[in-house]
């Protein structure tokens, strides 16, 4: 194989086989192709895209590119989530001890925020004392005793993905189809999943800004799955607003055990129900969609899920106190009201930029070696379709300190777009790809 | 600037401002930008292309990379020439000393063969003692002594062709038309040209297969020339063939010699007569084309353009009694014939195997570093049209060892297609692009 040869007919729009993709990823991975080839390989694939035998073929040669995970001698069937990132996205907070309550082992490799969304571990670090930095042998011991485990990512699974995902941020070729959903779908099968139920979200505070890029980037995720012989369910969810109504590592964490308690956000409590409902289904825990809900349902109400959640909080070395009473988790020195600066409905909001005022006042990463605050954050408990007077508080925001305080009191208001015409609320979903539609 | 910010822009097929091109060649050239996220704008140059503006702003900025030559103070007016390449293409030798004996101050940057394609350099070198290796100061001195240079291209002209070049060579970014374009030009303008007669061979020995694609090349850059203020004339020729009878280093000196002297191939001699012609023209020796070509004419027949290329080779260290007995040039140690396989009229050559033939006896290189042996190589009186026999010698291969002969006699008729109907003979220009179209 010449990697000329193969970059030549890639930027021609012809097909790379499935021995072609293998021998670039394993020798890219060793670092025996430079990066110019592999940048100009992956320029000549963002525009000439890739077929799904090829998408899959790249997926399975970026999983098998390290070490993979094998969980089966301490559980019987492995079933992971996948979200593309949000604002105030604290689902897995909730759903995996909801899974994890109703039999179902979870052992999840999780990841870290950049830029406007968060990250599952910098949420769960608010506990003090808790750690993700978990040996495979500890992994392995509490998945097997109590049934959920949360680690971060090691370098060893699907290392192709990360150096190729290093390659791509700065060679424009973020934003393609085969490449993110290969980078994701890699991950998930390296960790061992059988089964992954993706959340893609869409909206102004997601990766896929409409809901047919959405569905289409869903739809090449779940055929790489069934083309893997994993069960895959890909729900398209709404991104336009933050999820629920805190932002910000420690208010995610308090919301989420509101929600265990079965209070909470309606949509956040919502959204929780379908995604676990999903993942029980596809755990094979239950016939139908209904019953696996039904099964959540159960062990949500009798505080089985907040159990849990408080059992993989000290298995880690957190503080279950400060689950029992989330006072205790860390607090901001200032909390202070957003009030709106017009009348009229909330017809739109800037996502992202609400995400990028959590990072601003420190509750987030701009580059990866960012250390996160915990405490500061915001509470937004308004939504599109709310009618809003001007002056009234529509939410509080907890900062550290004086001047990012003052910013977030001006940029929030601004990245929300107030109308005189009432609109209709936003959907919580769109559709349902895979195994479930 | 951004350089991901500018692969975006270009791989959305948007337009680069020329500030941002010139930043892309000064900070490439100074190695301040990774060759990965220059690969990566190659490649989506090569799908999207580039506007007639960024064309002329990629040459110029490359142009302008390093050293920039200005030969004024010695002449006051610099024609060049520049061939596409192809094989037997030894015009130089004949026509740059026909337009310096026609009163034209000739001092010309050349190359070496790389491929199936030759190098004027290495046809040249010949010559016992013949250097191509020239100081600034020498190389002006000899312009105004004679009128007539010859010198390999220095590292210090245009700088990010070379660095352009070698990283588009291993990232199937070369066969694009404004990166060949840029490429091509950039050298001529940073070697003083003003005016330039181009080339461009069209053909089964040419880079460009097709009349339709030399002339989309053959436009770029005459487009380019007028925009950068030059006079330019781009010639379509024929390569379907070799040029002449001789392929081979010293093979194709001597056949230089036998055209200066008024012998030598029709084809080449018309070839040569109408190259020389337009140089004169450009360099305003003329008003017309006919007026030109009889100049040229005059200094041909009255043998001062053969005693201009003795001048030429003696004034950089060579030996002149070799122009003046041929015989004293390098000798292969086998002369035999090549014999027709069947009977039929030719009807097509591969050219470019053609060429090949030659390298591996010796005569090029597969390599930048490979020593080219001048002696070796063949002589192929017949053209495309012409009714040859089972059997019959149509032409002479000269090697230095037992292998490498045997290999050419089977691979040169292996390389002509012969049929059993007639075709007729092949043009030896297509069309005429520019100032005198």
């Amino acid at each position: 194989m010449r990697m000329v040869d193969l970059i030549a007919r890639k930027r021609d729009a012809g097909e790379l086989t499935t021995d072609e993709i293998n021998s670039f990823i394993g020798d890219y991975t060793a670092d025996r192709i430079p990066d110019y080839q592999a940048a100009a390989l992956l320029m000549a694939i963002y525009l000439r895209g890739m077929s799904r035998r090829e998408t899959v073929d790249l997926t399975l040669a970026m999983a098998h590119s390290g070490d993979t995970l094998d969980l089966h001698d301490v559980a019987p069937f492995i079933v992971d989530k996948h979200s593309s990132g949000g604002v105030g996205d604290k689902t897995s907070l909730v759903v995996l001890p909801l899974v994890a309550a109703a039999g179902v082992p979870v052992g999840k490799m999780s990841g870290r925020g950049l830029g406007s969304s968060g990250g599952t571990l910098d949420k769960m670090e608010s506990f003090t004392g808790w750690s993700s930095a978990l040996s495979l042998a500890q992994f392995k011991r509490q998945l097997s005793d109590i049934g959920l485990v949360l680690a971060g990512q090691t370098r060893d699974l699907a290392p192709a993905d990360g150096k190729l995902y290093a390659l791509r941020d700065v060679t424009a070729t973020v934003a393609s189809l085969p490449l993110i959903a290969a980078s994701i779908m890699s991950k998930k099968l390296a960790a061992g999943a059988d089964a992954i139920v993706l959340d893609v979200k869409t909206g102004s505070g997601a990766f896929m800004p409409t809901v047919e890029a959405a569905e289409e980037l869903a739809r090449v995720m779940v055929d790489i799955g069934e083309d893997a012989g994993r069960r895959v369910v890909a729900l398209i969810s709404d991104m336009n607003q933050p999820l629920g109504h805190a932002v910000g590592n420690a208010l995610e964490v308090r919301e989420a055990i509101d929600t265990l308690r079965g209070d909470g956000p309606a949509d956040f409590r919502e959204h929780c129900r379908v995604v676990a409902g999903y993942m029980a289904l596809l755990a094979g825990r239950a016939a139908t969609l209904e019953e696996a809900e039904a099964l959540i349902a159960a062990v949500w109400t009798d505080g089985r899920g907040l159990a849990k959640f408080r059992e993989l909080v000290v298995a880690q070395g957190g503080d279950g106190a400060q689950v029992d009473d989330p006072a205790r988790l860390p607090q901001a020195r200032y909390v202070e009201p957003i009030e709106a600066t017009r009348s009229g409905y909330i017809t739109a909001m800037d996502t992202a930029e609400l995400g990028w005022v959590c990072v601003r006042c420190g509750g987030g990463r701009l580059v990866k070696s960012d250390r996160v605050n915990p405490a500061v954050g915001f509470l937004l408990p308004v939504k599109i379709g709310d009618y809003i007077e001007k002056g009234q508080p529509i939410g509080k925001i907890h900062a550290d300190d004086d001047m990012t305080l003052q910013q977030a009191q001006r940029d929030i208001p601004a990245a929300i777009t107030v109308g005189d015409e009432p609109v209709p609320p936003r959907p919580l979903f769109y559709a349902t790809i895979g195994a479930g539609e």
